[in-house]
């Protein structure tokens, strides 16, 4: 029943973790599993747009989906080539023609000197007008995401300190990315559903990681109509869930869960009384970034 | 024994919380505590710097511990003001002089259009040279720091979805931020210490956020000798901590923790048998954001 998602993490991936060694709380040496945690500067055809800290796994869909999230990369533009070099740590993404990003950064440039301030603002004006489909989700489905995303295969539980989300259809993960920042990790989902062509209609997002206002932005921008976590709320968060019609689930423990927006989407198909309350692991799994 | 810390988080404040009604897993509307989190602007001089998403307290502390932390504004500039406009969400620092960082960008600006890509050089800049002092670190006070700062009220208790940062002195908590994002919450600290040039040489910094890079940086640069967390680390965060020689300890949970970098400075004088395990609410606390 609980099949493999398309793509997962890797924990015996070598280049994901290293061990290292130290000295407990009795002074006796230990070694532990730590994950890596590396740079990478993203490209937008010859403008340097920003360096990420990553694990390093998917650089393609961070970037492409970094770009595409931070409304760079608008849908109407042709990407002719996503290049990595991983001794320079760096990905360029080509497109067929400039840009209104760094058109406007050209223009930002002669005036005030430098973009950053612009990408806050951007982001928010790519949701103008944004219609988010009325998909139904269950319930059982959220219970049943829950339940095996929680038993997957990780680096969390290999390591800890990462973040996981989940791209969800129905009740069935599809592709789990793990990244030392939440962000990193959405963004990865972002850039394969880019080179996939994946429909965001039917899918639900599901994050270890808090609601914040970037989270429920970046979902958004996906075109997900919902966003499930184990983790709380932040008012700004839940302000623009509801702006946009995106449905917002919170504090998933066990048989408990809280939707702040958008719960015409919700269909209650469950017995709350029949789902099993969970185990410390999982508890702890699922805990990170409260 | 337990005292209040110099300056600590005010649950109470109903400018950091907001209540927002939803609907729980049975259907019934439930009414949630959720925390703020609105963006603030942050200028050096007339040189707007960033966009921080914060949750909107003490903000000349984070713009100063920001700008500070960042490289942007080292010990010699003086500081001639810190005006912060609630209307407008801004932080202007002023100076005597155009610093450092000013000059960079305008530089920066006339060759390659953008300066977010110094940042970060800038960071690793700060810490050449840097010696940390030989504090010793008691693994007694580790544990009663621990005790009492997951007793402490805190928004995390009131909302969750927040990180606390905690500035201590040998087995005593001084100072306790709280902000949706780890980084703003040291960046608090920071500026608080630079308004009240408290002494660093003998400070141990506490974290409910992972060691990762960023956090071993932050800390290195306010000169504080030891960082420690219930979180885990990034390989980056301890080969960072043990080029400038910082404690790192992780992992604290009850009687356990790790250390993984600057062991000598620690001194085991505690005997784990007698630390006490931990009740579930106060393990939850420090979960977050493992």
């Amino acid at each position: 029943m609980t099949e493999r998602p398309i793509i997962g993490p890797n924990p015996l991936d070598p280049r994901l973790t290293r061990s290292v060694s130290g000295r407990d709380h009795t002074g006796a040496t230990v070694d532990l599993r730590v994950v890596e945690e590396r740079p990478l500067t993203i490209f937008l055809n010859s403008q340097e747009v920003v360096t990420a800290m990553t694990i390093g796994d998917y650089p393609e869909y961070l970037a492409l989906g970094f770009l595409r999230n931070q409304g760079m990369l608008g849908p109407e533009e042709t990407v002719t080539g996503v290049d990595y070099d991983e001794e320079l740590e760096t990905v360029v993404v080509r497109t067929a023609s400039r840009t209104t990003y760094e058109e406007k950064v050209r223009k930002k440039t002669r005036t005030s000197g430098c973009a950053v301030g612009t990408v806050f603002g951007d982001m928010m004006e790519g949701l103008e007008g944004l219609v988010l489909p009325d998909t139904p989700v269950r319930t059982s489905w959220l219970y049943a995401l829950a339940h095996q995303i929680n038993r997957m295969p990780s680096l969390y539980l290999e390591a800890g300190a990462i973040h996981g989300t989940v791209l969800c259809h129905q009740d069935r993960p599809l592709v789990y990315m793990e990244d030392v920042g939440r962000h990193n990790a959405v963004d990865k989902i972002a850039g394969w559903m880019m080179l996939e062509k994946a429909d965001p209609a039917d899918k639900i997002l599901y994050t270890t990681g808090r609601l914040t206002s970037e989270m429920v932005i970046k979902t958004a921008m996906m075109g997900i109509p919902a966003l499930a976590s184990r983790s709380g709320f932040t008012a700004w968060g839940v302000e623009i869930a509801r702006q946009v019609g995106l449905t917002l689930i919170g504090r998933m423990r066990g048989r408990r869960f809280v939707c702040l927006s958008g719960d015409h989407r919700l269909v209650w198909d469950a017995d709350p009384e029949l789902v099993a309350e969970e185990g410390s692991r999982h508890r702890r799994k699922g805990a990170q970034d409260e």
